[in-house]
């Protein structure tokens, strides 16, 4: 059993897990950079160390000092929530070595899921589907049209080592793709250091599906069923609902199984979630597995009553899942609204400062997951994260209308939120039918949307 | 279907009412006296008035007031929460007669339950077991002697017009019980203008065990599960839970057969509760039936996931349930405590003023209801609620911890709060085993009842 476990994080997620803890009767270590001095994490830890100045790099992302505060303090273990080193191979390495339980998968694991050609190696030899494509990098221009032939227009190139959209070229015909090499290994090179590309089949309008798994280190491994996180600005989810519009219970056990075969192929262990398109004829895809707690991680929690992050503690401290997948069950509907300090009507630039006034909505089926406190200074150094706004009801249509009273409750003074978009989510025919896929906010929500 | 609700109500109740109202996509009226101007329910009600003066009975209890403002306000029905006019058969009765439909039962339903002897013989003719006793007023001593041989001692008489615990006396022999009628008689004499007395069989620490009732106005009555609210200081709950530690699924039916012959036995419609006691035998008597939403009710709503506020509007509007008593679930556990602006250290002596800092708790499992914010003041007039905090577990034992971390968690500065009393009962052996009736105060927090 763990008697204390250091916080590798800060803000909601510091707060969330140091709740979890304290269920458990577990102590808590935080951290902090100099920035935040008066950070709510910070206040209910029971033991807190400052471990430098507020740039992440020389805080929350130096894994020298983040490793001596856990061994000052005596800590048992490290969670590292999302963000920061949640997905570092290496930090999980360091803590093993120096004896310190890292709560999440192996090393090798987030090494695995981490490097995107030899997880799709992965899911290709244990069955999962993927997104049609080149094994490995492109060749150049002659393999990249036979194989685009052979899956069918559009396809999409990629920078094998990227990420953000940058060096990211759709091609809708031969012509296209010549030209959409040439010009995805420049930007691949000039932003990443490395040309290489490969090329997929581009899924046009998909839904973004991602399920949640559970894993112990005694071959248990359960999924708690899918979230849907189509509602996404530039790659960035800003909604996210249990259970998805677009599954039934046969499409559920289908994807479901394939997400536990994905964990399995890498002999996962702790919570983690694996990514998935899913297009209009109910093909689904795998792209990525997320080794760590993800940030809408509520919604599954209120729809199963499984708190994850208390199974990521009880995994990590060796203990069995205790159930399995025919004990979950999913009650009625959930979602969550990320609330960032942000304005909306000015291309959503960060919006940090004091808060003024914070009245946070309450009563039923509304659960808060905040670090901002009335007064708080929110820095503008790390995400613009004010509160993550979670509502249930018996169905869907339930949980809508309650998170738009609940949107209407909420007062944020001195600084500007996502409130009022997210309100015009919540309100549009679309968002309200459940006919919606990541095409959602550029098509629906054009106004807001001028830059793009 | 109503387009606008008046609330008859203020403080927390007020604002519950008024987020299902905006759930249902109804305008709210909200009334206030000149103490409550500030008050949350008046800010988010989309229409306001202000009533009189602070003295209840000049505004809160002003029936001719609130129908002038119903009528100005055009709005279609009154909502009374609970206190107040809640329970007044009069009030519903005039409502109706202003053609303002009362959210709640019918005059008539209010009526016989309020009447203590006609209730007691409405559930006898039905089949509901009450306390052995006298039918109606007791007679004189020997009288009294005769029935205490009967039901066997202790007995306990009690004023026929009283309540709390003024005219009520235990008698544990022949003796005694001459003793005891002619003090209640004289107590009752001076406390209500009536020395009418009854007698029953003294139910010695008893479990207080409710069952929320729902009726439709079609002829459907189902029960949505026990609430346990023996955790009493002075006959005023403090701490309530559903499911109760001591029922099983058994009970549950027999009990909920009984409360639903309870309300089908004055044709009720709407929600309600039945009160009854329970003893170590698992013999359950009806002790009364409040004809209006309960404080309590969130803990129910929690493990069926049904919002009793909402169904009480809908069966307002004349729609049906929509389910029947097999529908019905309860899922895990859930315990409410009731936070009040009170000195526990000083006999639990009001302490209404400045809340100076309000940090609510948040995250899973966790649910807040409250009227107050920072730097709000809490007016001497009325209740002292400060909030009502509520926790959600897959059992009893992780609810339990979750409210542990909650109460740590609640920060309200300016003025003293029953938090640390709600700790230490939390934390007592007795509550965590679940093996408690209503003596747990008197007998397990000493310490807080020198006064007792």
């Amino acid at each position: 059993m763990f008697d204390k476990i250091l916080i590798a994080n800060r803000g909601e997620v510091a707060v969330r897990i140091i709740r979890a803890c304290q269920e458990l009767d577990i102590k808590t270590v935080a951290v902090y950079s100099e920035a935040d001095e008066n950070a709510l994490h910070v206040k209910i830890a029971d033991e807190t160390y400052c471990i430098g100045p507020p740039s992440s790099g020389d805080s929350y992302l130096d894994i020298p000092r983040l490793i001596s505060v856990a061994e000052i303090s005596n800590a048992d273990a490290i969670h590292p929530g999302y963000g920061f080193l949640s997905e570092n191979a290496h930090f999980a390495e360091v803590c093993e070595e120096c004896g310190i339980k890292f709560v999440g998968p192996r090393a090798e694991s987030i090494e695995k899921m981490g490097d995107k050609s030899v997880a799709r190696d992965t899911m290709i030899a244990a069955d999962v589907p993927v997104v049609p494509g080149t094994e490995g990098a492109l060749e150049g221009a002659e393999e990249a049209k036979e194989i685009a032939a052979d899956i069918g227009y559009p396809v999409i190139v990629k920078a094998s080592f990227g990420g953000g959209g940058r060096g990211m070229r759709i091609a809708n015909n031969e012509e296209e793709v010549v030209q959409a090499i040439q010009t995805a290994q420049s930007e691949a090179e000039a932003a990443f250091g490395n040309p290489e590309v490969y090329l997929e089949k581009y899924v046009e309008d998909p839904r973004h599906i991602e399920f949640q798994i559970l894993a112990d280190e005694h071959g248990n491994v359960v999924h708690l069923g899918e979230r849907d996180c189509s509602i996404q600005r530039r790659h960035q989810k800003m909604i996210e609902e249990a259970p998805s519009p677009a599954i039934n219970s046969e499409l559920r056990e289908e994807m479901g199984e394939a997400a536990i075969r994905a964990a399995e192929a890498v002999d996962y262990h702790n919570a983690g979630t694996v990514e998935m398109l899913l297009d209009k004829d109910d093909n689904f895809y795998f792209i990525e597995m997320n080794t760590r707690i993800q940030v809408e991680h509520p919604v599954t929690e209120w729809v199963t009553g499984i708190d994850i992050v208390k199974e990521q503690i009880r995994v990590a401290m060796g203990e069995e899942l205790g159930y399995d997948q025919d004990d979950i069950e999913i009650e009625g509907a959930a979602i969550e609204c990320r609330i960032n300090a942000e304005d909306p009507d000015k291309d959503f630039r960060p919006s940090p400062g004091q808060v003024t006034n914070y009245l946070i909505p309450g009563g039923f089926g509304v659960r808060v997951d905040s670090a901002v406190y009335q007064d708080y200074v929110i820095p503008p150094f790390y995400d613009s994260m004010v509160a993550k706004l979670i509502t249930w009801g018996r169905d869907r249509e339930e949980c809508r209308k309650r998170m738009l009273r609940s949107l209407n409750e909420f007062e944020v003074g001195g600084i500007k939120t996502t409130i009022p978009f997210h309100k015009k989510v919540l309100n549009n025919e679309y968002f309200t039918s459940g006919d919606f896929d990541t095409s959602f906010i550029p098509t629906h929500m054009i106004d807001d949307e001028e830059e793009e």
